[in-house]
């Protein structure tokens, strides 16, 4: 096959590549990073670039203005190459940051009574060895075994080949005297169960000498991860970071397309697991520990997040009947999965339920608690999806609802990320209908004009719309309202929530008709999920003493207006109870303990994953949704008491 | 620092070094391999090359005549480059082979009663999955490992990250049919210890289709591999090489001076794998097995071979206190070793007992059977070391005497190996001291001269010539004698084998005083040896009820001669048995079997070692067997009754 030579403006090198490759990948080729939100579909119009010499082959320009076209504009993952072309990248898209700061973190709280010697599986022990003689000529290996195998009471201990090519070294250069770390198993555990030597140094280390472990959470969007001390459990650094992957995808949907195609599994492993590193890299900075004293990790995240890590194929994940590879992963090692911490780390990723009810979930039951109380507890992860559970120490009843990424501003008009410059919280005057917001960013000495509204921008304004009348149980807007801010729009009926004169890029930004649709259908497929599993084990929802909810969408939330929109159920608020992010809590309770470890396993084997879209129940429930608040008002007598 | 082009005549390929390189590394840059027997110590000068531009410094020239020096001849070993050089390769010394082939060697007899499914630790199981459904969403490795975990009755089933990856499609190709192939404990071993998933294959195999095991014996000159059917537990294929080591060094002394210099390891290490390597692929081909069907190793070999062939460090086994890096070597998985077998294939190297009593002892012990019998049984091992063991079902004592390469040809003027043209039996007349003699590769249709005596001519020539009275007790030559074949050599007195005008060189073959003492020595050692190990216990060298001579090298050895030289001990000849290579066998057993590899490691943990170089009765025994046969000559009645 030919090659063809492909030239971007903001890099000098050329790159080759064969006739039928796309711009997207030639520009992958040439280290030029397209946003591709959408995984490389051409449904998100991220990826457009100029082509200003020579042509390619457009499969579609569905995302693209006539005028764009005429200009030579062309989608990058829907451009195929066919001969020599010069390519000029408009400035792509930053993803602005609004992560929870280590800096700002909450002071976590060790588990009370937490005893490494007990609870830990790892464990530092300094041993001093009889030096050999011509009277004792035991080997290196056998010296040091047999001296842990009586220290910690177990009669195996198994080692990498790696690391036994260091231990004579590591013998002599200590003269005899060594700290060594171990993985053992449990101590009711069969003799032929082996302990695994995990790091091994010359000398006597202190047990002021920190040994560290990092519970680590992948979501979608933010990976978080905390340094912790596993001798005292203290969490000494909180760190957080966007997932690289997100220019490869924002949904998961999106990721494991891209995931499937050419190389896209391998780039999209290196993202995430870059993203782990360089986290640990700065994490371990500001406590200055070393990278290479990390002997242990937890990783929890979406059953998709862990394939993705793991190199592992994905695809069944979205396909009929949606079955994951795998569920429970065996324990890895550091050099298998490629983090940059001790090689010979044991790599723990937490076990998921299904393909949409992951480790994250199974996390944060575990750290909610609720599996521990015999109250009945609802326990909700909103962000694309919206992941709940539903139970008590004695059962548990798990669903995912395909929300759609409405609430993360995808789908709306003037929908954006909850960064800089978002609508976070409105407020409309049930006389005037004039609305006053709340914008990110707003409040420091630099002035910050609205952009857009984020997922809890959107909720508020809405329930807002919803109480003063200007929507209407459908979602309709009223444009007989006297008032400007209603007018009809190219999609129908809409509400002006600020006027261009007041906005940053100087255009309205509205609430239509179709976004409000859009949304409808999101919080009827979370409130749908909440009936089903209420129904499918015959418990009423308003049984349920505690509401949780978890993720750090949930944070920013306001209970009333939620309730309002018949996004969560109505009830005292006294029993909504925002947890931020509970898959890396479960993550680092798991780290700590065997015990809470072993909880989890049983969690995760005690959830009933109940599968929506198989359920014709569902579809009738989420069409009694799909209105404001419900059809059925009754279950929402608090909205009934505001309405009048 | 400056580099410098080093040019070898033999090669286009010129190659830079820095100031103070030596020839040797330039060599081995340039793909050019000089035999380094020595190990790259300036001792046996057959690494010798002509420098014919340029100029070197050399640092000995021990090796080297006046001659040669003056005609620019250089050690590669010990010529440090300080310019550019071009450099003449003169034809190096090829190896010759004599090797026992597969295709003559003897059927090996499966062990009786051999059973896979209760011997064997691997096993391989066809299985039918339910395919999953929108009401069976259970994840593909849970699918797969319950499954297999009802047909074998375990708990616990692990698996490799990189064969996780590939189980979703190969249940997917095999339409849930597969064929899984699983290492797994002890049944008696507690529900936590997991099997382990080798491999897994779409489809459905029969018992027909066989399951490969490999058995390796890794000796200092030869490796030999045996290719084993483990569902029949029949031999398919013998196979054995040259270890590609030789060239870096002949014994295990030079080997271990030469991998502890620069990347000398490491060499040593792919040197060894490609000679595996090289057996399986002919092995395989003889009977159209694939590599990647091969899902189970054990491995023989002394402690020097196991520690280079693992890259671990090995200089410890010859400074004092003599302790290896390890004796008892945790399993291993084939892609950790470097075989190119199945990547997941355990890798059983087999226990040693000390640095110079290996895997190849205990093996050989465990394939005689004498630890299972109530007889006392001298077990020996003649190489450049000779291994002993003494002992039955109820003790066993070894030791290791180091008796030099001399019954290899080295340090023996007209020593050499066992290859064509060594006279490796000799006869000489009682009256006339004329010689007869039989030579390697003799009787075919071109005629053999002989070139040398190896280590079997030798043995045989000493005791003809003891009995004779050309030799006396001491090992001196009577030169006295009426005959031309005696006279006053160089080194004393000698006796010619040969005429210039019968060998090949046309140089005479003679066995000097000098080469009779290395001689005495070398058979004193181990005779000294089989006296200790009877001392140290307590029993009588002539209770020994048998005696078991493994090794290739004992093949050849005339049980007659050998007690009359006083290298072995004087018995009726019924008791002495050859065995031919008993470690490679041992290897076979413990592959086979899983009683066969735990009675092993109980022969390992059972044999109390005997430190020689620390014991003063070694030295005094050794003494007394410096003579022909010994000082004592009551223990050798039978050669006194040849001299009378």
């Amino acid at each position: 096959m030919p090659n063809h030579t492909v030239l971007f403006d903001i890099t000098d090198k050329a790159v080759q590549v064969p006739t039928g490759a796309l711009l997207s990948d030639a520009a992958h080729l040439a280290g030029v990073e397209l946003n591709q939100p959408c995984g490389g579909q051409g449904r998100c119009g991220r990826c457009a670039v100029q082509v200003t010499s020579g042509s390619v082959r457009a499969r579609s320009t569905l995302r693209l203005s006539a005028e764009d076209v005429a200009n030579g504009y062309v989608l990058g993952c829907q451009a195929v190459v066919e001969g020599d072309v010069t390519v000029h990248v408009p400035p792509q898209e930053k993803i602005e940051r609004r992560l929870t700061t280590d800096r700002t973190a909450a002071e976590v709280q060790v588990p009370s009574g937490y005893d490494p010697l007990a609870d830990q599986t790892v464990r530092r022990m300094a041993v001093t060895l009889k030096p050999p003689t011509m009277d004792d000529q035991i080997d290196d290996w056998s010296r040091l075994k047999w001296t842990l195998q009586q220290e910690i009471g177990r009669s195996n201990i198994t080692i990498s080949l790696a690391l036994l090519r260091t231990v004579g070294k590591t013998l002599r250069e200590g003269d005899w005297q060594v700290s060594a770390v171990l993985d053992h198993p449990r101590q009711e555990c069969c003799p032929d169960c082996p302990a695994r030597l995990i790091d091994l140094r010359p000398g006597l280390t202190s047990d002021d000498d920190p040994l560290w472990g990092i519970a680590v959470d992948i979501g979608t969007t933010t990976v978080s991860l905390w340094l912790v001390d596993l001798l005292s459990g203290r969490v000494r650094a909180q760190v957080a970071e966007y997932n690289q992957q997100i220019s490869r995808g924002e949904d998961v949907i999106s990721r494991i397309i891209y995931a499937s195609k050419g190389d896209g599994g391998e780039q999209l492993r290196d993202l995430v697991v870059g993203t782990i590193n360089d986290l640990v890299e700065r994490a371990c900075k500001r406590v200055r520990a070393k990278p290479a004293d990390i002997v242990k990790a937890t990783i929890s995240g979406n059953t998709t997040m862990i394939h993705l890590l793991l190199g592992l194929p994905a695809a069944s994940i979205r396909l009929s009947p949606f079955v994951p590879g795998v569920n429970e992963v065996p324990l890895l090692r550091a050099d298998e999965v490629g983090l940059h911490i001790n090689p010979e780390a044991n790599v723990d990723c937490l076990p998921g339920v299904a393909s949409y009810v992951g480790a994250d979930i199974t996390a944060g039951v575990l750290s909610s608690g609720m599996a521990d109380s015999e109250q009945i507890t609802l326990f909700l992860d909103v962000g694309t999806n919206g992941e709940m559970v539903l139970g008590s120490s004695d059962w548990l009843v798990t669903c995912a609802c395909s929300a759609g990424p409405a609430f993360e501003g995808a789908g709306v008009v003037d929908g954006m990320r909850a960064t800089r410059g978002a609508i976070e919280e409105v407020w409309v005057h049930s006389e005037t209908y004039e609305p006053s917001w709340r914008v990110i960013g707003a409040g420091g000495p630099r002035e910050v004009k609205p952009k857009g509204i984020c997922g809890s921008g959107l909720i508020s304004l809405m329930a807002e719309l919803f109480i003063t009348g200007v929507l209407d149980k459908r979602g309709n807007v009223n444009t007989t309202l006297d008032t400007p801010r209603v007018r009809q729009g190219a999609h129908g009926g809409e509400y002006v929530v600020a006027w261009g004169s007041e906005t940053e890029h100087g255009r309205d930004i509205v609430l239509t008709h179709v976004d409000v649709d859009n949304l409808l259908r999101a919080k009827a497929a979370i409130y749908a999920g909440f009936t089903i599993l209420a129904d499918s084990v015959g418990v009423p929802l308003e049984m349920a003493e505690r509401v949780l909810i978890g993720g750090s969408f949930g944070k920013y939330i306001n209970v009333e207006k939620a309730v309002q929109l018949g996004l969560l159920p109505d009830m005292p608020w006294e029993r909504f109870q925002f947890l931020g992010n509970t898959s890396v809590r479960g993550a680092y309770l798991a780290l700590l303990s065997r015990e809470s470890r072993a909880h989890l396993q049983d969690i995760a084997s005690r959830m009933t994953y109940i599968e929506l879209s198989a359920d014709n129940r569902f579809f009738e429930a989420f069409t009694s949704a799909c209105f404001l608040p419900h059809t059925d008002m009754s279950m929402f007598p608090s909205v009934a008491e505001a309405l009048a």
